[in-house]
Order: C-alpha cells, then sequence, then structure tokens
C-alpha cells in the first residue's frame, strides 16, 4: 500500500491522479489532498478517498471548508499549510500537480525527505531545475516525470545506459495555431486558443500549448531530468499526439513511446513504477489512426521556443524569468489585457530587463520570481 | 575483443556484418567465416579480416578455394565443416546469417557450448523453435536476433518485465505488391517481386517478403524468441519500414524502436549488446520522413500470413512443414516453375498432406524436412 500525497488535486493532473488511484483500492491510499481554492471540488474527493489532511492555500476558504466538514479529516490552510503537509505527513509519494511557481517551496520539503516526486509541476525544474535536481542527488528522492513527453522519455531510457544517448526528440502537436501565419495569431481570440486539438488541459498549460511556450517549458525540464545538453534536446511537430517523445542513441537507434493522449497513462506509470499494472484504458489501434506525420517548428512563428532555449543557455534566473514572466502575460492573455501575440515580447523584455544572478539558491529564485512577477504586472 | 564466427557471410547478413565489424577494429577479430557456394566473395574476405580458419559447404569449390589461397587460412568443406567449425573453433559470437534451414545444425552446435548467437537466419527459429529455445535455456546461450523488427522488440523489452508485455506489434513493409488486387497476383513476374520497395535484401527473402510470408516466418520466430502466445502477436502493415516493430504492455503503454531501414543497425545491436556503440550511419530525420502510415494487413490477399498463423497453432512440425515448402515454393518460382500465387497454395497442399509429429527432436524435424521437400518438389 503506497502513500500518496496530491499537491493539487482539482486541477486536471490531481483529477486524473484521483482516477488512476480509484482503480487500484489495494495498492494507494490518501494521504493528504491540497488544493489553492476550489473547495467545492474537493469536498467529494473527501468523502471518497479519506485523506487524513486536506490544504487549502486560501485561507479564508480553508476555514469554511473546515466548518462545513468538521471532524472529517485534518485541515490546513494557506502556503504554510502546504509546506507543512509535505514536511511533516506520512506519505510514499509527493504528487506534483500544482500549475505554476508556486508548488516549488512544498516540493523542496519533500525532496528533503528523499519522497518519491512524480513531478507534473514543470516550473519546479524550470525555475529550480538546478537546486532540485542537486537536492535529488543529496537526499535520494527520485522524480519521476508526470509530463507525458518526459514519461514518455523516462520509459525509452528504461533499460538504456545514459551515456548512450544522443539526442531526445520532444514532441509537440503544435497546439491549435500550428496552421495559422504568424501575422494572424495578433488576432487570435481567447476562446481559440483554449481549443488544445489533443489535450483538455488546464487554461494556463493550454494557453502555453497554443504559444508553444509549454515546449518551451518541457526543454528545460528535459535538461534537468535527463542530464542532456541543450542541443541534446529536438522539438518536432507531431499533430496526432501519438508518439509521446523519442531518445535517439549513439548508435542511431531511437526509442518512442506512444499511447493515446491520455494524462492517465503516464501518472499510471509514475505511481506504479517500476512496474506496470493492466488497466482498462482504451488502447493504440495503428490501423485505426492511419497516419502519424511530423514537421518542423517554426521558431519565427513560435518565439517562446527560442526564448525557452536562450533562457537554457543564459542559465541562472533566466528561466525562472521567463517562467515568472510567462505566467503573467498568460494571465493577462486570459483577461483580455493583451493580445496573444504580445505574450512572447513580454517575455522577451522581462529576460532583457530583470538582472540575471548565476546558480541562484532558493531564496534568490523566490526573489527573482516576486521582481519580475510586479515588473511584468506594471508593464502596460 | 570479441571473437567471432559468421555463417554465411557472403549473404547480405553476413557482409553487413562485416561492414560494421571493419569499423571496430578493437573491439571484434573474426575467428571463422563460412559461404555455401561464393569463394569469389569470400577470398577478398580472407584477405582483409584473416580469419583463422573458412568452411566452404560445396566441397569441390572448398577444394577449389583451399588450392588457391595456399596457407591463408585453414580450410574446411560440407555441412560437416559448417558443424566441426561451430563446434570447435574459439569465439564469442555466433553469427547465423545463413539462409534457409541448413543454418540449424551449426546453430545447435554454438547453443550447446553456451555461445552467444546473434541471429538472422529466421528458419532455425520457425523449423525448430521449441528444440532451439529449450537448449538456449539448457545451456545459458543467449539468443539476440538480428532481423529488424525482432531486434526492435528486443530493445523495446530492455528494462521491461516480460510478465507485463500484453501485445507484440510487428510492423510490415507490405513489399512491393502491397496495392496491388489478389487476382493480379497471379501475373507478377519474378522481377516485379524481387523489387522490394526499401530492403535491399537476398532473393529468398525478398520473395518472402513479396508473398509475406517473411512476415509469418517472423510471427513463429517472435513467437519462440519471446515467449508470448501467438493472439497476442499482431501485423500493422507500415510501408515505410521506420518503425521497426513495436511492443504493447498492460497499461497500454506502447513502445516502438525506430530506424532509418538499414540491417548495419541491428546487426551492431546484437554484436556490442548490452551496450551501444556510436556510428557514422546516417540519422532518422522526422520532419523530412513527415508521415508514417499504418494498415490492417489483407488476410485474403496475403494467405502466406494466415498459414503461419495456423502453423503455430497447429504445433509441432507444422512450421516445419511450411518453411520447407515454402523454401522450394519459393524455388521453383524463382526458376520460372510456378506463378506467384502458386506459392501459397503449395505450402497449403504440404501442411495438409504431410503428416505432422508433436515435440519433434532433432532427428524428426531434418526427416520432416526432406520428406517435405521432397513432396514438394514432386508436385507438377
Amino acid at each position: 500500500m503506497k502513500k500518496v500525497l496530491i499537491l493539487g488535486s482539482t486541477g486536471s493532473i490531481g483529477i486524473n491522479t484521483l482516477n488512476v488511484i480509484r482503480n487500484f483500492p489495494e495498492d494507494f491510499e490518501i494521504t493528504a489532498l491540497t488544493v489553492n481554492t476550489k473547495i467545492g471540488l474537493l469536498e467529494p474527493q473527501i468523502h471518497e478517498f479519506h485523506p487524513g489532511t486536506v490544504v487549502v492555500k486560501d485561507e479564508k476558504l480553508g476555514m469554511e471548508l473546515k466548518a462545513r466538514i468538521a471532524g472529517e479529516c485534518n485541515v490546513l490552510v494557506g502556503e504554510q499549510g502546504l509546506i507543512d503537509a509535505a514536511a511533516n505527513l506520512d506519505y510514499d509519494i509527493f504528487v506534483g500537480a500544482m500549475v505554476g511557481f508556486c508548488g516549488l517551496a512544498p516540493t523542496l520539503e519533500a525532496i528533503k525527505r528523499g519522497k518519491i516526486i512524480a513531478l507534473a509541476n514543470k516550473e519546479t525544474l524550470v525555475v529550480a531545475g538546478e537546486l532540485v535536481t542537486k537536492l535529488c542527488r543529496q537526499y535520494n528522492a527520485k522524480l519521476l516525470p508526470i509530463d507525458s513527453e518526459h514519461s514518455a522519455i523516462f520509459q525509452c531510457l528504461e533499460g538504456e545506459k545514459k551515456d548512450q544517448v544522443e539526442k531526445i526528440i520532444l514532441t509537440a502537436s503544435g497546439g491549435p495555431f500550428l496552421n495559422k501565419t504568424k501575422s494572424s495569431l495578433a488576432n487570435v481570440t481567447v476562446q481559440e486558443a483554449l481549443n488544445h486539438p489533443n489535450w483538455k488541459m488546464g487554461a494556463k498549460i493550454t494557453i502555453d500549448s497554443a504559444s508553444m511556450m509549454n515546449k518551451g517549458l518541457e526543454i528545460i525540464e528535459a535538461y534537468w531530468l535527463f542530464g542532456v545538453k541543450q542541443e541534446e534536446i529536438e522539438v518536432v511537430i507531431h499533430p496526432q499526439s501519438i508518439i509521446h517523445s523519442m531518445v535517439q542513441y549513439i548508435d542511431g537507434s531511437v526509442k518512442a513511446q506512444l499511447g493515446l493522449p491520455d494524462m492517465k497513462l503516464p501518472i499510471q506509470y509514475a505511481l506504479t513504477y517500476p512496474d506496470r499494472q493492466a488497466n482498462q484504458f482504451p488502447r493504440l489501434d495503428f490501423a485505426e489512426i492511419g497516419n502519424l506525420t511530423f514537421f518542423r517548428p517554426d521558431f519565427e512563428k513560435f518565439e517562446c521556443l527560442m526564448l525557452a532555449y536562450n533562457a537554457l543557455t543564459i542559465g541562472g534566473t533566466a528561466p525562472c524569468i521567463m517562467n515568472a514572466a510567462n505566467e503573467i502575460a498568460v494571465h493577462k492573455f486570459l483577461n483580455g489585457e493583451i493580445r496573444f501575440s504580445h505574450i512572447p515580447h513580454i517575455i522577451s523584455t522581462a529576460m532583457e530587463k530583470i538582472e540575471n544572478h548565476k546558480s541562484p539558491d532558493i531564496d534568490a529564485i523566490f526573489e527573482c520570481d516576486k521582481e519580475t512577477r510586479e515588473f511584468v504586472m506594471a508593464l502596460s
């Protein structure tokens, strides 16, 4: 029986993690669930999965929930509640399913306890990859990717030697704007940007997919997860999202992991690793699919992709600045404050204007994140 | 320094094996080369690779070569020469690169010495899979597939647990007649059948690809190599021959191995296993390839495919009968004695008429092979 803490149980990844766990009542129990604000969704999860503790980041909503569910489980609140849960509760697997940067502090607590870290929260590695991977080695914490691309790479690397990897090939659907011209991106609506062709995900990551910043974040994530050089990470557009990513070895052989676009598969793999468990998910039917296509990404149109490679080249806090600027820019776009095509310009401006720090510690990262957010929010 | 014996050094696989070995002069040396008849091709191989021994199956040609090369290396002749070489010489890796059934006896000698068996000769497993795999376990010989499909599956299984395999997906190019109608197969010429779209191979295997008996043989080969049930082996048509085969696991995840259609890749993998070695072979470029397609195989048109599944169902000597009948039928087709569409009818007739033996020993297999060949040669 593995004990699981889910950081962000009411988001897309959190819900799917519970969908997986529901199928294996003998194998998993829930130690804790945490949410930002959605106590309405959390309440039925409490009734079904009986966590000993829940955490609500919004303190007022947390107190409201506490009153409502009486003694059904322990309720912690606030950012400190998240950190306390990760630092003190009894669990085996920490599922980092929160959106954005705010998952970092509790994730570091889990790492320091040598837990299994099933990581969907890519920002954790983007902003603090050097620190996180160093701490994982130091505290013997095992980092298991939940992102479908990184799970694919992780699966392809099983049984292989890392020094025999030549290249990682990240596949990208290309999102809803794959076939739009660069100039027409200025006029796309929020609704169009939220209409992802293959994946049903949260709003932030869906917009990131439309701008291809999601792939940019994944490049940086892959860099830290797999210890490859940035020139060894290639992006190829694959609109069907069937090949989830590939690894090319020094002998020219390529291994790929394939599956239907369903996050339950990589989530289950991370939870049951190093084993696989039988399930009833629909299977691939290659004759039915018929056709898998591939294109080179258009770096001119999807500027965010190049910004990510640049952030890796600069290093230090550059990925943190890129990520924070992107979070605020996406927020502004979703609020109708800026055009879609403005997102990369905002990020680029932030990367130019904000001072970079080499090998930042956790405080420097938080400071840089805060500074960037304030800078971008103040941009008109 | 690994010592290598190549059974069949002047065929397509043998030549490619030497092409690979030429790139790694520090890692491999040639203990012995064997040929059926092509002493003209063998002679420069002797000068370049300096084997201690060569074997020529044709005794007269063997004596001719012996006279010609004087004392440059030891020359053995005849079927017994092949067996003696496998049984007595000092080598680490036995490369089974001969065409057809005649590779079995020397392969068994290598197995009984617990050697690494790099097997391109699929007939060995088709006719004697039960015996060969039993002996490999008994003598702790390691069987490494060289067939591109089976190498792909073998690579996909690295780091995975065999009891977590759900299905093996063998890809098939479909050969030159993929888009022909069934009725038009009666009139195809030898030249058309020899014109494979992707692979440059020997005549026998190229005809087998055109009839899809090659895939039929591979189904049986996969059955024995990977210990799966026959209903767990699926064939999918993939005309580009880029995905060399796939494995589906019990969680629905699929792993594939991909590469350009070049036998040097699986040969090198078998020779360097469990490591991979850097090489200068051309690499895949997915954007350049653009498109991978998949179709269900047409079992009505490619009757040989169904005959192979039937042979597995019947078991015993049925695969041996199927294989021997196919070898003679292909020979007759290449000689212009029968139509292409007659091949499956001949095999089917042999499978009906010749008595089946359960769990045959080596003598029963040789007897069945001989009986089938005589039966098919006598068919008009």
